[in-house]
């Protein structure tokens, strides 16, 4: 499982870049790969827009199987909300002996936290609001308890073509706990071509863009913004001075 | 800023290489440079053991006032518990016009979930042990509210030398919603000559081996140990079947 980051190949580490030049096949989303052409060179690929995620994997896993060594590339970090545990979990039903080994990568909270400033200077709860493979139930339970505990929360999924209201949702449950002018981030397409950078509140958040590609960092009680800049501090209390001595 | 991620150089992404090669000076601890010997040839280098984080930032940003192209590194990512927030307030209070750019990096997050598998595939909570800025009411309140709501939590700075009893009361907190069975992966040094990986339980937790340079993760109610992986499901019901067609 090989994690390529947000998307522009100045993302990729050369440990992704080595698995890739030492497997045979390479097997991933078709979106994914058209971005990493140079990788692709000689190598028998594997790739498809009409797979689904579990297709894919189990794909993989056969080649594998059959003696070759194969990539399976993720966009972003194959452990964060993605493809690795898929992997795994075909991989023991199978009752297979292969080798898996996991290369991380930059995940959307890597690079958009990094595109907003720094809005995870503090403890901060990732939310998925994909109801696919959750109950919904506990899902609002999590933004609950992040929420009443003063955490940062990255939302993941936050919305899609079918879902949605859940953004919403999830909105009104934070403004529970926090303030309407509590700063909230929201990076589309991080490092691509239409990257798309905003700063708002958790007040006008329902006015901003957010789609498929969006991820929704809100910050914390003691987060400001600061020109285009989302920032938590790291403390609650400030021990240290930040004045010329 | 420019994020090195976990130690080993494979993990540095070409967009922090080139951040490198493009400043005149590069600042950071003594023990992160020592590990990139080659993105430091022909630079001014400002490195200490001694020099604290936040007279570090204020030199970087001095530098930087004078004209020059700073490169501030960071190991792991500079922006999740690191230094992008301090070198942000740092800026602001000195009303300096000096450009900040995040380059990330691969967390420890992002690198000890991909030694121990996939133990983040849904929902998860950091939080830092570290009292040191935070009153430890609020780390307990966290603690509490992540465990309650079923989060697969990533406990940072789980001890230090003087810090030893933040731990065994973090287990004590979370064993009140979830069974001493529990799997726990403990990652130390990842990725370095040292790294050591250890997967035990919520119960024997106290037994295992935790240092200043080890990340804790606790699985949620679904999370279970398969050989010497920690996986936690994507789903909290199957909707997709895994066996083949």
């Amino acid at each position: 499982m090989v994690g390529t980051g947000p998307g522009s190949t100045d993302y990729i580490t050369p440990a992704a870049g080595k698995a890739l030049e030492a497997c045979q096949v390479v097997v991933g989303y078709k979106t994914y790969l058209d971005l990493i052409p140079e990788f692709l060179v000689d190598k028998e690929v594997v790739s498809s827009a009409m797979m689904q995620e579990v297709d894919r994997c189990r794909k993989a896993v056969e080649l594998a199987e059959s003696g070759k060594q194969v990539a399976l590339v993720c966009g972003g970090d194959p452990g964060i909300y993605a493809m690795a545990g898929l992997v795994f979990e075909i991989v023991i039903e199978k009752k297979s002996s292969i080798k898996v080994d996991i290369v991380p990568g930059l995940a959307a909270l890597n690079s958009c936290a990094a595109r907003l400033g720094a809005p995870l200077m503090h403890d901060f709860a990732a939310v998925s609001l994909s109801d696919l493979l959750t109950p919904w139930e506990l899902i609002e339970k999590r933004l609950d308890a992040a929420a009443s505990a003063d955490f940062v929360i990255v939302i993941y999924n936050p919305k899609s073509k079918k879902r949605i209201t859940q953004l919403d949702k999830a909105r009104e449950i934070i403004l529970q706990y926090r303030k309407p002018g509590t700063p909230v981030g929201i990076v589309t397409a991080a490092t691509r071509e239409n990257e798309k950078i905003e700063i708002t509140t958790l007040e006008k958040l329902p006015e901003a863009e957010v789609n498929m590609q969006s991820t929704v960092i809100v910050g914390n009680s003691t987060s400001f913004r600061w020109q285009n800049y989302l920032i938590t501090p790291r403390g609650y209390h400030h021990k240290y001075s930040l004045s010329d001595k």
